[in-house]
């Protein structure tokens, strides 16, 4: 449900009432029901999901698992507050938990406010972190997924200037795994995917940067090929999103957040779906933050929300 | 022209040929007349500009200024040669006199094929670096202007890693106020400008990187906001070009080659203009290379040599 204070509950009400996602999945909303109530009052949209106060194995349709973490009547909306940081805290473990005793298939997680965490002790980043240290992946990474472009990432929160000596051959190898079994998942065959360069002109052969292509990524391509992926690179970062490349590759393979969330962010910006890969239980997240501005006036997008939850649904379905 | 062996003979035919183009403006193509008439033959593209043999102050139409470089039977069309590499180094190199002497207003350059240009002892880059040294500019940096987005460069043609140790605010504020003072004469009022950040999430408050922003970025905006600018940021690079950024700003300031050269790519591929602001004589240049796979065929498109050549004008017309 995200943080109670932010536009998390109401996207979450948009959902439960949303009939072809809760017809494709049997979603469950890991939150407080008391926070719903006093939502759907606020803006107007219908609350009439039923409420678990305890997990039940027999479900087969939409309910709210009501985790009682905090007096609903305390949440102002769009402020920090440490109860609510600490709240949402609780949603997503407790969601953590249910993937990985397989009670639930993925998670869909709403936005978190990281003042709010941090104030209630829960000194993560972001989502990310929790679910990376509570699954204990041996290998993950971040891919931002849409229908005009998607992009996995080598490095993702780290300085501009930390990034060369992260991009090891095996790390490189691990995220096109990592990727081509996602877009596997996803498209139903084997998909082409491209990687990036680092330097300008992808270094033109030497001419800029230390040769970072040529002693990292261009050994990490080989190997990857050897294994049976379909991969090209590595390609300057600039013609690897033109409108040609767009409709060639399924996938590009990013060294550096900005690499790839700068065409994210730019064609994608409503529809682009944030994914862990590698996890032992699904991850996907909304693509944006709490929106305190806007929080519980009902005027809130869910479709990232709908998106993170279609794409969840595509990459767990194992009926195909 | 640009290497005869290249696009760029056809090209400039086209342009001629190009009604608009040629009332708006007096271009004259430095060049061979020889291989202008044989790419006309093979292409059936009309060649019908008179020929200079010597530069005429009087002339007040389009013409050909035949520099006589070389024997046009020896070239061979997609063929890398140290004499058309010759060829094209002195076709650039009187331009940028013509230029300095107050002859032509600006130049707009057809593409080089950089081996040539090598092959005949002449070891630049590019373009860029033969006008830069050329023209002895105390500060100049590079433009990709484009009617969707546009974006100047504090660093361009360097390895990733060296780029924060050039990110000196001095710099920033030239290339900021050089970015201004263009778009200026583009818009015919005064731009909104947008700086980027070098670091995730433009570091997130000293999160990420090495507080590049605090110590470099944010110095050199508030200096160009008390020289008058209307300056924003620093913003992340992946907030800088959603749509709602590209409708309300004229133009990014970027801190290196892929940040800017990403979105250009992406949505301005065949529209972009490359400009060089800061020299004495307004350049601007195609955004392609020399294509030689389809070069003397007439099929190559030249919509990025009359974008160039639009810009030119625009940049240095002082009617209005």
């Amino acid at each position: 449900m995200g943080d109670p204070a932010g536009i998390g509950p109401e996207i979450c009400l948009r959902l439960l009432n949303q009939p072809d996602v809760a017809n494709a999945c049997v979603p469950i909303v890991f939150g407080d029901a008391g926070v719903l109530r006093r939502v759907a009052g606020a803006t107007g949209i219908a609350f009439q999901t039923p409420v678990l106060r305890e997990w039940n194995d027999a479900i087969d349709s939409a309910h709210v698992l009501d985790l009682r973490t905090l007096d609903a009547e305390v949440v102002q909306p769009g402020r920090v507050d440490a109860r609510c940081g600490e709240a949402a805290y609780r949603y997503v473990v407790a969601a953590i938990d249910a993937g990985l005793s397989g009670r639930v298939a993925a998670v869909s997680t709403a936005p978190l406010n990281k003042e709010a965490l941090h104030a209630a002790g829960h000194l993560y980043p972001g989502h990310t972190e929790i679910f990376a240290e509570r699954m204990r992946a041996k290998r993950s990474c971040m891919m931002q997924y849409s229908d005009e472009v998607t992009c996995s990432f080598v490095t993702v929160h780290v300085g501009y200037d930390e990034v060369p000596a992260l991009l090891q051959p095996g790390r490189i190898v691990d995220v096109i795994e990592l990727t081509a079994d996602a877009l596997f998942r996803i498209r139903r065959r084997k998909p082409k995917l491209l990687v990036c360069g680092l330097n300008p002109h992808a270094g033109e052969n030497g001419l800029f940067g230390q040769r970072e292509e040529e002693r990292f990524i261009v050994p990490a391509i080989e190997q990857a090929r050897a294994l049976g992926h379909d991969v090209t690179g590595p390609v300057p970062g600039d013609t690897a999103f033109t409108p040609q490349a767009r409709r060639r590759y399924d996938a590009v393979v990013c060294m550096y957040h900005d690499q790839g969330h700068i065409p994210v962010k730019m064609i994608a910006f409503e529809s682009a779906v944030n994914t862990t890969l590698g996890l032992p239980v699904q991850r996907t997240s909304v693509d944006h933050g709490t929106a305190f501005d806007i929080a519980w006036k009902g005027v809130a997008n869910p479709g990232s929300l709908f998106a993170a939850v279609r794409l969840a649904i595509r990459l767990t379905d194992v009926s195909a």
